[in-house]
């Protein structure tokens, strides 16, 4: 069906999910994915963290980024309730793949070579939940990011999957 | 820091959700947010939906949409396991903002009018978790989806949030 025209501007901007430790998180975003820290909004109790894959070719100033963080699209927002890093009695947050609090599944990161991806991600000690080469399908892996959310890699295209 | 060239060409492609009924999200992400389905993947147990706003202002075949589900960023992708719609003993699926199951956030959309389009939505009938005047952050708003995963509403820009 053809989109009603007042929703011509809208866009998918930013997913949100809670991180245990923001120090651990950043450098797994940063380091091992590539993403770039946009802006950073701190609370009283949380702080907000937003990343992203840089789409303009390095053109961008960090002003610009940060500015960008709420009318770009591919934004990734960490939420950090404060205290959690340090706290024996704090359990982790669910996946959103296991009983109880099955709901939210993954993010997906796209890559121009998944097995060159995976390659790299073994050197960083990355945790797999499934290598390429595990299961039927071989095309696409899924990674682990420190809280234990699943991180799917997929390549440009997968050309026998869909319509 | 500046990214690893490695991942250069790496982009946050697509964010994946469980959904108790198709027909009702689709309905809900089309109709009401304006999303366009770019593929649907039917598995013997399984559906996978992937949605996108239209961001080539109308220049993309449908061809060329679906085969962007995996190139570009911004895409929501649904997930219906065959008989919840009509299973009586389902439970329905958690937000990720309530224990157990307390991780997932939510997802975002950038509207070029918050409260223009919060008034829309009020005419589809559409559950709000926050409206724009509750509470202190009138910039923003908090709708639920059908199956109550909670979606910001963004301006493209809050000029008093965030350095």
């Amino acid at each position: 069906m053809a989109p009603d025209p007042e929703t011509a501007n809208y866009g998918f901007n930013h997913t949100m999910i809670r991180v245990k430790d923001p120090k651990v998180s950043l450098k797994f975003y940063e380091e091992v994915l590539g993403m770039e820290l946009l802006s950073e909004v701190k609370f009283d109790s949380f702080t907000l963290y937003f990343l992203a894959f840089d789409k303009s070719g390095g053109k961008l100033t960090a002003k610009e980024k940060a500015e960008s963080r709420f009318s770009r699209e591919g934004v990734l927002e960490l939420t950090h309730n404060h205290g959690t890093e340090s706290d024996p009695t704090f359990k982790g947050y669910a996946s959103g793949n296991e009983e109880p609090g099955k709901g939210f599944g993954h993010i997906a990161i796209t890559v121009p070579d998944v097995e060159k991806a995976c390659e790299r991600f073994e050197k960083f000690g990355v945790n797999f939940k499934k290598r390429p080469s595990d299961g039927k399908m071989r095309d696409i892996a899924f990674i682990l990011d420190p809280d234990g959310y699943w991180i799917e890699i997929v390549p440009r295209s997968i050309p026998n999957l869909g319509k």
